[in-house]
């Protein structure tokens, strides 16, 4: 904790320059995992293929998939993953449930829409997990479903949805299932061994704790094997970018090195604090620290404290008309914290993070900045 | 240059991690592009929203493109913006005529493939320019292509192909260009004031001396109007990647703002070199260096000089049977310099690159470092 304390001290001293981000990512970075960008490596030389034989081991590991899965890296935003992830996994002839209870759930029917692909959406309130008995139901009804969707944390409320409970329904009914665990991977249990997925996505960005330009994909390997010729697109193409790895160790097209370099130095910093426990119980205390200063200022959250993930907390607007989102934004940015607008669609709301590089001393450095923008809005406590 | 010279400094002192990198990309950057990227910033920020019109407004004006062009950057690497060019601006009845002379050009036609576009490919040998002749006849010939797609400089051999011609025929016959300026943009002319393209997709990490992570497309404004509905992938979709640009100034996905970042000080050196002249003169300057020196010591570049851009030079391997790359590459690469390996089909090649954050001196020690390689395999020269 010597090192972290010594890297915080350094953000604090560019804090005028770089507000910490309580935001779903990109989110604040150690500074040593930005340091670790400060090299070119050349993308086809050993100590590059190394790197990345090493990073992709890891985000295995960390799945404890190593044994049954494959890890399959991508250029490009969490949502390139996600496509390449559908498009990859799912065959022309094949049709997707999709549980939905957010906008990532709805960008995956959308995608879905591009792709050409059958899909059914099984959509549930944004404050409201995935119903199992239903999705139960659905996939006893509906013989044509082959792939079942869900977003492990959705982001636009910051809902935890139970991926065990779903995983068990979707194998027991021999169905295979596509997660999306952006912003849920490095914090959020993900264990292969127990819990049947065929993929699941990721980034490097959010809760390992990288920097943005990557994800990647963890493939049942023996599911991959039929997978040859589904996408559509040569850049997602996730099973000839697979093939490419097993060939030769290299990217196929110019990976973003320096985020993977940034990405190795994280997946260390990851292990040092104590693995996906480690940083779930840091994430946890900086989301009650949140959760309850807020609440203290007033504020409702959106959701149930039982729905709430520890990645990001979701607030209603409050109704004080003196009260404007962009001024309340822009106060606290000038004090060094970037808070996120809101995303739900039935409910005006704004969201704060509480993952990244800060721990609770910074996230009750960010409620009095709270409380301050707030008095400067001429609202009290209530 | 002074601060060129301390950057060199620096980097020397890394030599014996960060051996340079003679190759097509990603490339030896200086260390201030390394160090922009010591920041954290938020997406959605004005901060960023900020840097990233900056950044398009730029790369428009290398071109002379403001008035005419829309910049769309997209997450991953060059190949993905290739793609999203040919996916986006090419509808489902368009025929594309294919000219090509190395591996870039085939790329374009497995692209092609995946999306189940039309295409007749004009090929001419790896060392030779495109016919122009041959080109207009089929133009005339076959009415049915709407599009013609060309690799500016192909990296397969280091070739430039003749750009200016090939555009002025094209635009004769009203047909839309779309080019690849992968390795040329940013060192090679590109003026749409006097060159008609529909399109032309480049990356931040080769003449720009950005750090690999997004491409983009230059795109002619009234021509992107017509291109709603062609794409069939989200991530890849520069219709809408546009229009959110337009609308809010924001990336559709977690954007890679490192990369934009370190793009953004890329560009600043880039203008404080002299812009795309002062640039290309540099690099033209190394590539002399380059294949004389390579010259007296005995090796013969596989294109003549009239068609070689200088970017990459290709190198037939020497037929000595105590030659062997592999070998010859560790030596070189332990005295600090990283070369690449051939993709000639029908020739045993290996390329040499001279962009990047690199001198004519450095390309001077680069020779002694090859020459004392082949002294250690047992060759002199010859």
């Amino acid at each position: 904790m010597s090192d972290k304390s010594s890297d915080n001290k350094d953000a604090v001293s560019y804090s005028k320059d770089d507000p910490y981000l309580l935001t779903p990512g990109p989110l604040t970075t150690s500074s040593s995992v930005k340091k670790a960008m400060l090299h070119d490596y050349g993308s086809r030389d050993e100590r590059f293929i190394e790197l990345n034989g090493r990073i992709c081991a890891r985000l295995l590991e960390i799945a404890h998939a190593g044994e049954t899965h494959v890890c399959v890296p991508l250029q490009g935003s969490g949502t390139f993953a996600v496509e390449a992830m559908l498009a990859t996994m799912i065959p022309v002839e094949g049709k997707l449930l999709n549980l939905v209870n957010g906008a990532y759930g709805h960008r995956i029917s959308e995608i879905c829409d591009y792709l050409g692909r059958e899909y059914l959406v099984h959509e549930s309130a944004e404050n409201v997990a995935i119903d199992l008995a239903s999705l139960e139901k659905t996939l006893v009804d509906d013989k044509h479903i082959t792939h079942v969707s869900i977003v492990y944390c959705e982001t636009t409320s910051g809902i935890l949805n139970p991926l065990e409970e779903i995983a068990e329904i979707v194998y027991k009914h021999g169905r295979a299932l596509l997660v999306d665990a952006m912003s849920a991977f490095g914090a959020l249990p993900v264990d292969a061994r127990k819990l049947h997925f065929s993929a699941l996505a990721a980034s490097s960005n959010k809760c390992l704790q990288g920097v943005p330009g990557m994800g990647f994909c963890l493939i049942n390997s023996h599911t991959l094997e039929q997978c040859k010729g589904n996408a559509k697109s040569l850049s997602l193409d996730l099973y000839e970018q697979a093939l490419a790895f097993r060939k030769n160790g290299q990217w196929r097209f110019t990976p973003p090195v320096h985020c993977m370099l940034a990405l190795s130095q994280a997946l260390l910093e990851l292990q040092e604090e104590g693995g996906v426990e480690g940083r779930l119980e840091r994430y946890q205390e900086n989301c009650n620290v949140l959760k309850e200063g807020m609440r203290a200022l007033g504020f409702r959250t959106y959701l149930a404290d039982e729905l709430q993930a520890p990645i990001i907390v979701t607030f209603i607007t409050p109704s004080d008309n003196r009260f404007s989102f962009e001024l309340f934004y822009r106060l606290i940015a000038e004090k060094g914290f970037l808070i996120y607008p809101g995303k739900i669609t039935k409910a005006d709301t704004f969201r704060i993070g509480c993952i990244g590089d800060l721990d609770a001393d910074l996230m009750r450095a960010a409620i009095q900045a709270i409380e301050a923008s707030l008095s400067e809005l001429g609202i009290s406590n209530s």
